[in-house]
């Protein structure tokens, strides 16, 4: 199977095994977030209290991803566990640390969860370099570093044991720790709408949940977002309207089209 | 009137009275709920302090909703104070007890606030099972009986002193201690979107602010819903727009469409 | 210029500066608040623990929203921090005080708050007049009062220090403490939509962030949302894809078109 062919079974997957995938998300993407998974195929639940979290990961739980905005340190205190009842049970998590390094109480927390490593971080270029330890531009919630220029901090990071690190920006870039596979689909839309990228970290903690490896599992939540943006923007060229049929695009798309348009390298 | 003219009453009033709706409700679904309300034709406010609650309960609150998605400590206490206001100011409350039963902290939250039965229960069948204190298969969110297998457990919930329970799925039944009503109106796509069975438990708390029983706010909030969607997906085919839809039939719904369409018996 | 042709050059300062506007908003308006600032040209960054606040104002913000709705205690402590910060560091910041009156403990908030007089005041006449000591009438989240009515409470806030009030209603009415401008667009449609108003608070902010004056920010505000909602409204005649037009028609908006549109005296 070539790039595209695997990230195309891995959405047949998605379809098939509907994996449920626990979000502890912030305040600004949840309801945005449960959307993309529902649409992808897979099933949202999004808690909040610590204990309810442990519980969810042991009964029903297929993913966990945790993400950083709105942080407090109630939520932090949930996250721990969660992550904890995660690495327990065996069950992949994803961590998509917005803002971090810009802000001490994320930054902090990400290096605490960083001791059980992810099974994938998914991060702007900005995110990546201060999670790696590496200086980092930023301005809020933006990067304004090239996903390129992070590499070197993924590759820190998976020497600490993360099993895959996935770079967002214009180009994405996913890696582990023996490949680096591109990624160009994708439109500019994306980034005028709140939620899609925190969205995504959703998308590649249900592609985890079914996927044979971290690497595979970032190439196709890399390659099935950006090809339902391309969709999306072949049909709405204004932000209000793009996020309707992003979710849309993302429900409608079959392997198939995934098999013909990703842009994989 | 048959069931479905005394259904088309409701939205009419609906329409002339405009209740006030309190909502204590997860934070996946806050804003598509207010959105559901404020097109159906009530006034959505949503609070999270306890002490606000209670005040606003005495201003001008014509019923209460509480779903317990995303529950927090915090938020389950102001849950109780949100009920004991309701209660003593003889205001219609409604219980959507999302994944009662899965997890500990919603399931003792939800057995206490039982001691002051509400208006109306509204569930998918695990979470009707679990409340009745059945035995409930779910995943998640997400039920896996059918709305049928949770009548006896609708019974025991009736014979606590629930006014009506009004039990979601495929086909929705909604129970009294002397009749019950099914209403076969909905679509699939209402499963795709998120936050819409949480916005259904705030329609019917709305109802239930102008019905001339628990069980006419059930079954009109059933109808009202389910032709909501049923005319959204005339529209729409993909779950993005299909939610735009949704708010747009609910809108546009007349009570003479109403009469028309209900399929309920 | 004239007062279109001002708002214009905000418009086009907006696109060119794009700021970021930190939000510490409700629940309900989380996603939609943060929509509205990327469509209008601006980076939206919404936090909740208040010593991540401090450090955001300190790093790269450009303008403070604060909003009372869904409060609670750890907010209000948050939203303290902020302001202090926001005024240490001399960033406009602007109170969108939701149902202030009618609830303790956002009215106990936004008096404490007052002591660091607000750059702008957005609200509804009857939040404007409960917010500068008047009588006001509600229900709930509603204005029952007119917006001119709440002129006299504008001046009064306007004495305590306030750079300017933006009263809105069917008429928006802004004032510093020379000048009084009045905005008559704006579409019925704007309130049938969930998190319309509260947005409308944080694109004044974005404002703030670009205008040479308090009122040249709250007049901009206006009129940009005001014909954007205009313009949706030619595009949408119901409630979910009016939503959708209107995030579209901000984002399509030039100050060409404000110059030509905006109905300002």
């Amino acid at each position: 199977m070539n790039l595209a062919e695997q990230a195309a079974e891995v959405l047949d997957r998605l379809r098939a095994r509907r994996p449920l995938v626990l979000c502890l998300t912030n305040d600004v993407a949840q309801n945005f977030t449960a959307n993309v998974l529902l649409a992808a195929g897979a099933v949202p639940a999004m808690l909040r209290d610590g204990e309810e979290c442990r519980e969810m990961v042991s009964a029903c739980t297929d993913a966990l991803l945790i993400n950083t905005g709105t942080l407090t340190r109630h939520q932090a205190e949930a996250m721990e566990q969660a992550v904890e009842a995660a690495v327990h049970q065996g069950i992949p998590w994803v961590l998509d640390p917005v803002a971090v390094g810009l802000l001490t109480l994320r930054t902090r927390l990400c290096r605490k969860l960083l001791a059980s490593p992810p099974y994938l971080v998914r991060g702007n270029a900005s995110e990546v370099l201060a999670l790696g330890g590496f200086d980092a531009a930023s301005r809020g919630p933006e990067s304004t570093d090239e996903a390129a220029a992070a590499l070197p901090a993924a590759r820190q990071l998976l020497s600490l044991g993360c099993g895959a690190v996935l770079i967002t920006g214009e180009t994405d870039y996913a890696a582990d720790d023996k490949h680096l596979v591109s990624c160009t689909n994708g439109h500019p839309l994306m980034t005028r709408v709140t939620a899609v990228g925190c969205a995504m970290g959703a998308l590649s903690a249900a592609c985890a949940a079914v996927a044979d490896s971290p690497l595979s599992a970032a190439v196709a939540s890399a390659a099935i977002y950006g090809l339902a943006g391309e969709l999306a923007a072949a049909r709405a060229s204004h932000p209000g309207s793009f996020a309707v049929a992003l979710l849309d695009a993302l429900a409608a798309m079959t392997p198939a089209d995934l098999c013909r348009c990703a842009k994989l390298m």
